[in-house]
């Protein structure tokens, strides 16, 4: 196969993100995400919120985070960050698919999708800190304007929602202080 | 307002996006298209063949042209390519979009976009073209898979489809040669 033919089974394949479906549902809707949108919707956010970031970062890293972030999806399913049964990170499943699904590639294009992958997973640079807070984020937003969303469906409590979301502050302190205003509004904390 | 809140009002009207459907189906199926979903996979495209480009690229303002190129359609509605009454560059309607959804970030934020979008719309660029090469490209692959799709639907010829997607090869001589061989097979020209 040549690498064209190669990139083009993998661009196929990557279709089926748009079929994965989240808990979170569209901003005042009924309708849940699917992570295909979710993940053109969270590279807005960062090209307009990449100021917002703690440290300097490079918005094209972060791009190449959240468009891929959710690909692993495919052969390992979404995980509920509130599933208090199936740990959210559920690392060698999710590992398994990003060797098969990035391996589809040239070998060099699929080892550095890999790696920025485990980058973002690993959250430990200024990027994947920026990234992960987007992606913290918007389900916040989501559940705000839907009458509490998957909160309200799942009892989460507000302790819950800020010990899981805390993390924000580490890409952002103004997104975090923002977010921390949807949780207590909704919870009457404010 | 604060700049913060006028990115946050941006972020909460451009997911309008994703309730926009487009003429042409995801591969293999029944389902349309949303715009939203179509820019990821767009995004997604350029990531892995941007080496396919015949000029050299920069890949972020690639990237940042695929994620705002169909935004101004929340105001002025998908055009089909091949709609016989209204011109699909239907460019003062789409314009006042721009204005109206890009106008609500912060000034220099939304200028920068509109440029971007502009630039993404005259083509001319080399990063432009290729953006517009990947653009024309999605829609030929997925009319492919679903037996001719929008192209049997609306009865285009074989002239038609080359005549409005030949300029793929103004972005990338080796997609054109791809996306000339789907047609050629479609119509049985090969």
């Amino acid at each position: 196969m040549t690498d064209l033919e190669k990139q083009l089974d993998f661009i196929y394949e990557i279709d089926k993100l748009k079929y994965i479906e989240r808990m979170t549902c569209l901003f005042n809707s009924t309708r849940n995400e699917n992570d295909a949108e979710h993940s053109w919707h969270l590279c807005m956010m960062a090209l307009v919120l990449h100021g917002q970031s703690n440290e300097k970062i490079d918005l094209l890293k972060v791009l190449k985070m959240l468009l891929i972030h959710d690909i692993v999806e495919i052969d390992a399913g979404d995980t509920f960050l509130f599933d208090t049964k199936k740990n959210h990170d559920n690392t060698e499943e999710e590992l398994k698919a990003a060797k098969r699904i990035f391996g589809m590639l040239p070998e060099e294009q699929g080892v550095e999708l890999i790696k920025v992958w485990q980058e973002f997973e690993a959250a430990e640079t200024a990027e994947a800190k920026f990234a992960k807070a987007i992606d913290r984020l918007a389900p916040m937003m989501q559940n705000a304007t839907n009458n509490g969303g998957t909160w309200a469906q799942h009892n989460v409590s507000y302790e819950t929602v800020i010990e899981k979301k805390k993390r924000i502050k580490d890409g952002s302190e103004s997104l975090w202080n923002y977010a921390k205003g949807l949780a207590d509004n909704y919870y009457k904390k404010a």
